[in-house]
């Protein structure tokens, strides 16, 4: 049973990122139905208080609030498609991975079976749900956002993006895109320190730090840029050409592939050719907002 | 007078970088003796207590160690050419930035005037100077690194990679690089969001978020890559080729130019059409490193 005053919750799928979640909730003091397509996978959590539905559609009818960690799109509605007559009234918060189609095409399916859509994207692994270092973001119905803020927040910090299902996929992949970036540029340095005798696990700590000093950076860059003011700073378009130039010309010089920082090098030049070597590194954001984005 | 067992020291170059390093040697109750070509900026450390030479052979003849901030190599050969006579016997820490070859050439020349040279670089803001978050790095004289180590960890936490003078520089721009890295990733994120409305400053925290627990990440990718073994990890190339082109549509779709994810792309697509799909990420390392090196 939930403690006073909290609604009951359900977890459909019990992977590496649900059963956490579960126990998340069982902890909290939440009374926790759970159901997983391979049955076994919820014992431990059933030894731990949860209740154990042996159909979707019992899960579903079980609480008000379903979370669903499953795989993928497909994975849900193979899950959730035996169990539609035990949708209407129920809020679906679908955390799975996916494009902002599917989240949008999920949320007109789920409407369609009388239940509120909230999509969800889990900035975590297994082991920060729960923690201060994962977060969640969430896009879709408001009011289920709002109604149950408190059980979200069970998982994670809880960020909501909008009325549009597919928000909280396109912030995804935009964390996703800094993080690529920022892993691509550490193995394109650790290779060329590679070269020079230093191993990538000896330049792993060093490249963390400065990594961590980037992160707080990254506000003063986000007010630039979303002023599109750029003069009076220190680290201008043309010094950090010379820093680029400086960086291929090394890694050519110990037969590095120079490919990763091509893209940046150009923005940095066609800045430059445009007149605004003077500005602030951050303003190749005028280059890669679409063409057609308003004049400031 | 310095403290007790304490040498003297003299710092060349008073701007942005030099003046908060002479004041922490101050701070740390070192003799410190102080030059700049524009004189009035020693007035404040005068003021608190350090010794203002006139000239740099006077202020190189103060202290067996002499810490060099000053804005490049040029400005380096510029002040001390007039001072070569009491170079002998001195060990110069070189601290601007600069490529490899001018490390190496400016150790040559400090050699040839009985100088002993460290060549060093700045991990660090003004403001990080003698705290936790700033880190120098330094290659070139060993002995001069391990005699003068307290003193240099006055000014920051300290690395030292080799007597190879240019490796302090290459290890900096391996940094930049992953820095630069960092950065454009996110500029490209912050533009995909502003077209679906989130502004740059409503990103920037959780990027910095997202972009510390990438960092915390950064040893695991470094084993990985540093022993050449990339099996059976959870985040492999196949599963990043979809989070890639996931992000390569998000982006065309809103007007956004894909060209900073294109390197990614096309080194993971590689890997997989090398037969590497189920390899974890980090194994584009093999494609970044250079053709001729070892097998493993
Ligand atoms: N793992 C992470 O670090 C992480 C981090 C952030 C986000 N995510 C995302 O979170 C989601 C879940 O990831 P995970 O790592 O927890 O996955 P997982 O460990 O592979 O678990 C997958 C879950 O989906 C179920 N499932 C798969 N296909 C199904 C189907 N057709 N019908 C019913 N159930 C099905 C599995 O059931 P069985 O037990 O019966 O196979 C299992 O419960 C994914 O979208 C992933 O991208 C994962
Ligand atoms: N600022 C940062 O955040 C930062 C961070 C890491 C590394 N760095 C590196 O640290 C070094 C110093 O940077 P900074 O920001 O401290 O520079 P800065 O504020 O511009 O100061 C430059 C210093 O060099 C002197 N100088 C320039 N040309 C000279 C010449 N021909 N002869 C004699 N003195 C000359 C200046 O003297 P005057 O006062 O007479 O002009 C001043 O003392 C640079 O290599 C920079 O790349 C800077």
């Amino acid at each position: 049973m939930s403690e006073q005053g909290k609604p009951t919750v359900t977890v459909l799928g019990l992977g590496r990122m649900g059963t956490p979640i579960a126990a998340a909730f069982l902890s909290a003091g939440y009374s926790t139905t759970v159901w997983n397509r391979t049955p076994e996978k919820a014992d431990a959590l059933v030894a731990q208080g949860a209740i154990r539905a042996v159909t979707v559609a019992e899960a579903v009818a079980a609480s008000p609030l379903v979370i669903v960690p499953l795989l993928d799109y497909n994975a849900v509605r193979q899950a959730l498609e035996p169990a539609t007559t035990a949708l209407p009234g129920r809020v679906l918060v679908n955390l799975a991975n996916g494009a902002p189609e599917q989240a949008r095409e999920l949320a007109a399916w789920a409407a369609g079976h009388g239940a509120d859509y909230l999509d969800g994207a889990m900035m975590a692994l297994p082991q920060t749900v729960a923690t201060p270092e994962g977060f969640f973001l969430y896009s879709g119905s408001r009011k289920a956002f709002v109604t149950y803020r408190t059980e979200l927040e069970v998982m994670a910090a809880s960020h909501y993006f909008g009325v549009d299902p597919g928000l909280a996929e396109i912030h995804d992949l935009a964390l996703l895109g800094t993080g690529y970036a920022a892993l691509t540029g550490f193995l394109h340095a650790a290779a060329v320190l590679d070269a020079v005798g230093t191993t990538p696990a000896e330049f792993a700590p060093l490249a963390a730090r400065w990594l961590n000093g980037i992160a707080q950076f990254l506000p003063e860059l986000a007010r630039e840029a979303g002023s599109g003011r750029y003069e009076g700073g220190v680290s201008t378009v043309d010094l950090n050409r010379v820093g680029v130039d400086n960086l291929i010309h090394i890694s050519r010089a110990n037969g590095i592939d120079t490919g990763v920082h091509e893209p940046l090098k150009a923005l940095l030049d066609r800045r430059s050719a445009d007149g605004h070597g003077k500005d602030s590194f951050s303003s190749v954001f005028e280059l890669l907002r679409p063409q057609d984005a308003p004049q400031r």
